[in-house]
């Protein structure tokens, strides 16, 4: 069985060769303040900087998982007010992380399927702003020139971008975001357990600033703790080293695979995808406008034939994704990850144009 | 080389079996969403049940880390004041890291390598007190009656225990704590990456507390998020599904090979090298009484002798913890966990018995 789900979902190709030979060569006993640990962490975090083409003024923290660095950037972050560009369950989420942290969380919102045209009303106060790249929930992205829009019209603030079911596919601009993040299990095809914090020195002044007046940042897991330690190449507590570790090898194959390569290939897999979805008769795609279509993550509108075609689907060993929350009876969302070959893309495609 | 490092530590024997087998069965991309992993859960939770015999109204949570326990109990367990037992670095910032938290942390120490005689004073209005049951940095190890006293002080606060370094082996009577805590790289001989919380429902009543009088427990890992979740065998976020799977695993091999065996086992291999300590006319224990000496890490006072001790046993393959901190150059530690066997103890006393 083949696994659409957006995360956790299929591993790549050469993930299990690398957690074999870590097993073997004993990387899960090390020692995490081990010089050899030093040398899996330094080695990740060059990696990322090298694939994703990042700002020198960036540094790499670990946490246990995304959700953890939507608490830890608004504890560090955040004064009194955030901005929340809305407009799914997982943006939202970030929102009423925000708010049950006790700040003020503003909200700039659309559709469930739709995706932001403007950058809307200016917030002057927000001290963060926060996007989601890549909505999972509902499988819409953003575009480019909206964020930078956002960027223009916050330029006090620290943008911070979840990224977590886009990278590595999108070839972002990071000097538009302050910070960006996410969780290895979506298209870093690895095992679940880690989230991945990049940020860049504003961030770490505004934690700072906040630190001074009085606000409490957190403990071990607060930006500058983490941050610390990340010079050196450490961590505060005893890390997820294996995961750690496999994530720094898949960003290695992933640079020799070629990331031109892999965007194309994404890309191509998408356009095959909603072109059946837009010429099929019973099927449509979620999200009707192209421009913010994900490419990623693709969310079929299957109505009343949902329960039908999942079942129709796994007869064939393709597993999709249920539609998340409210439209878990009423849509399918399939993962488009550099796991999922272009092969198996076509037998998907081919199935689903042959559903009646 | 065999570890001793007090962890991460040497694997249990069975661990890289069990991790093949989960590579091989896709537990690594199942959905965290999913039936599958709601059993995994359950068997986890079930088997620590039974090994541990936790009372009926224990229930257990996941997290990152045992670094992020003293956090998130922090949060959601105290409301001014806490009282924590300190005699070294981690008891120590288990109440750094309530200070950082904002609460009135207060402490109650003795001088490292020393144990606790006495509950002392008795702080009526503290509404956590903290023990550690293991001070990993020392190597001292509490006393059952001096944790029925604690207890008999403070019948009003919450009692947690951190037993990070120390379980499985100690037959705690959980009826004396309210919570108690461990991550998985120690005792259990897994890969780091995840923290393990047990808890009663008197936690879970006292965080209700809190969060209806106004304070801020936190958002997604506070304790009533995580046990509004683990009552359904699920989790917040997308946990490190692997680690659960294999904590599963070992318990039931634990469970197989008998508690009493491993309980006995360890007391043995504690016992020789105390004894070669004892005896030893360069070497010497840290911890001097012996009721306060722990069976799980070992310090040895090395003296001068540090350096040249701990080259002389990675000569011989035997992998030494360093001293923890001020001690880094006077001391070595050696972890004694269920993955040390009896056979690997005899060759490290010969070793250190041999050692002029």
């Amino acid at each position: 069985m083949i696994s659409f789900i957006p995360g956790p979902s299929e591993l790549y190709f050469t993930t299990a060769d690398h957690m074999r030979r870590a097993m073997r060569d004993g990387v899960a006993s090390l020692s995490h303040r081990s010089k050899a640990f030093e040398s899996i962490y330094r080695e990740t975090a060059e990696g990322l900087h090298s694939l994703l083409k990042l700002p020198d003024d960036y540094r790499i923290a670990f946490t246990g998982s995304a959700t953890e660095i939507w608490e830890r950037s608004v504890q560090s972050l955040v004064g009194r007010k955030s901005l929340h560009y809305v407009n799914g369950a997982f943006s939202k989420r970030f929102q009423e992380t925000a708010f049950q942290l006790g700040k003020d969380a503003q909200v700039i919102s659309v559709n469930p399927g739709e995706g932001f045209k403007t950058a809307g009303t200016i917030h002057e106060d927000a001290g963060l702003v926060a996007l989601t790249h890549n909505e999972t929930s509902t499988g819409t992205m953003l575009e480019d020139g909206f964020i930078q829009q956002v960027r223009f019209n916050h330029p006090e603030a620290i943008v911070i971008m979840d990224a977590v079911s886009s990278l590595p596919y999108p070839a972002l601009d990071y000097r538009l975001a302050d910070s960006v993040f996410f969780s290895v299990q979506k298209g870093f095809g690895l095992p679940a357990g880690l989230g991945v914090w990049m940020y860049n020195s504003r961030c770490i002044e505004k934690a700072m600033q906040l630190q001074s007046a009085g606000t409490a940042i957190g403990s071990y897991h607060s930006l500058i703790s983490l941050d610390t330690h990340a010079r050196k190449y450490q961590t505060p507590e005893t890390p997820n080293v294996l995961a750690i570790y496999l994530l720094g090898k898949v960003v290695r194959d992933f640079q020799f695979r070629g990331m031109d390569l892999i965007r194309n290939d994404t890309t191509y897999k998408a356009t095959v995808l909603y072109q059946v979805l837009d010429e099929h008769p019973l099927l449509k795609p979620f999200v009707k406008d192209p421009d913010h279509r994900s490419a990623t993550v693709i969310t079929v509108d299957s109505g009343e034939k949902t329960e039908e075609l999942a079942r129709y689907l796994q007869s064939k060993g393709l597993q999709p994704g249920d539609g998340y929350g409210p439209y878990k009876d009423q849509q399918l969302r399939f993962a488009n990850f550099p796991a999922h070959s272009k092969e198996v893309y076509h037998v998907l495609a081919d199935a689903l144009s042959e559903f009646r």
